[in-house]
């Protein structure tokens, strides 16, 4: 039983993750995920005490799939360039190879949360505070290592790459076209070349 | 009498410019739209005949409001340079200074839209293609005269402007700090040099 029940709320939690992820918070309802779970409204409320808790644990889930698959690309890297290169192209992977639905999670949060969720907002900054520190990290040991230019600003750069591929991602899921993305990688594949020493 | 329809009319799309463009399309409600006009909802269904119309001017009008002082920015410069800086200093200070709440209206629309309404991707796909083709005409001039660098691929040049200065909304916004927007502007205006001649 206790099995049964785990496997019930996972597979709620994946459904959630895709209509969520798709719809939005506000645009994705209880009744959507009835229909996509197949389950009455007490058997989701009996793993998920609202609809709350239920699309914060499912944004919990597509970030943290998507994050691992990116530091995934990182940690392939041997050089800051190379690291810096696998962040841009792990998260060109995530969006052309998905495996939520709705793009990515950080762009569709931090838009629908700003104006309207705290709850969601503060997790979205957070896991965005994450990326940027990563970012920023590579870059400084980068230029500790004098691999990279020491005339960089580590903050900058790291806001710069996660801002333009966030753009990208915008492209790519708008245009339902993942060569969209292609051309802002390519530009910013360059821009960490010239990074280099 | 036709005055006063006229006004009343303007005031709620003001209103709904407001409401749409901070909470999206799904998070606004018509409740919403009553309390902040101050009108019945038979008030509202006189000027506007459902939700959806009401939601797709508001959304004209906070992107032409937009396009109109990015426009302005881009007209002030002479040389593609300034032109390029133009667009990216226009964004900058729409955000910064801003007419209608919530941020960019491309943006919110596009995160919010393309999985749930295809009528308003539709507008948010023709008004990003119409920044990005303005943007590539930019391009093509400067080469043309000689001004930027004829290796440049003009449509990947405007995909990527585009799509980092959303990015820097993006981080903006949701840090509720438009300094954040500052370091990509900044790495912009050196990429922009960089295509010069």
């Amino acid at each position: 039983m206790v099995k049964k029940g785990q496997l019930t709320k996972e597979m709620i939690l994946l459904k959630a993750a895709d209509l969520f992820n798709s719809r939005g918070y506000f645009g994705a309802s209880m009744s959507d995920v009835m229909a996509a779970t197949g389950l009455e409204k007490g058997g989701i409320y009996n793993h998920f005490k609202n609809k709350d808790e239920l699309a914060l644990a499912a944004f919990d889930l597509v970030v943290s799939t998507n994050s691992a698959r990116v530091k995934e690309h990182i940690d392939a890297g041997h050089t800051s360039v190379e690291k810096l290169v696998g962040f841009v192209e792990g998260f060109q992977t995530a969006v052309i190879n998905p495996v939520f639905a709705g793009g990515c999670p950080l762009l569709n949060c931090a838009v629908e949360s700003d104006d309207t969720h705290p709850a969601l907002k503060a997790k979205v900054k957070s896991a965005i505070a994450g990326v940027l520190r990563a970012l920023q990290s590579i870059v400084e040991s980068g230029v500790a290592r004098g691999e990279l230019r020491p005339d960089l600003e580590p903050q900058a750069v790291a806001q710069f790459l996660f801002a333009s591929i966030e753009g990208a991602v915008l492209l790519a899921k708008l245009y339902e076209d993942p060569s969209k993305m292609e051309a802002v990688v390519n530009q910013l594949k360059l821009f960490i070349k010239s990074c280099a020493k």
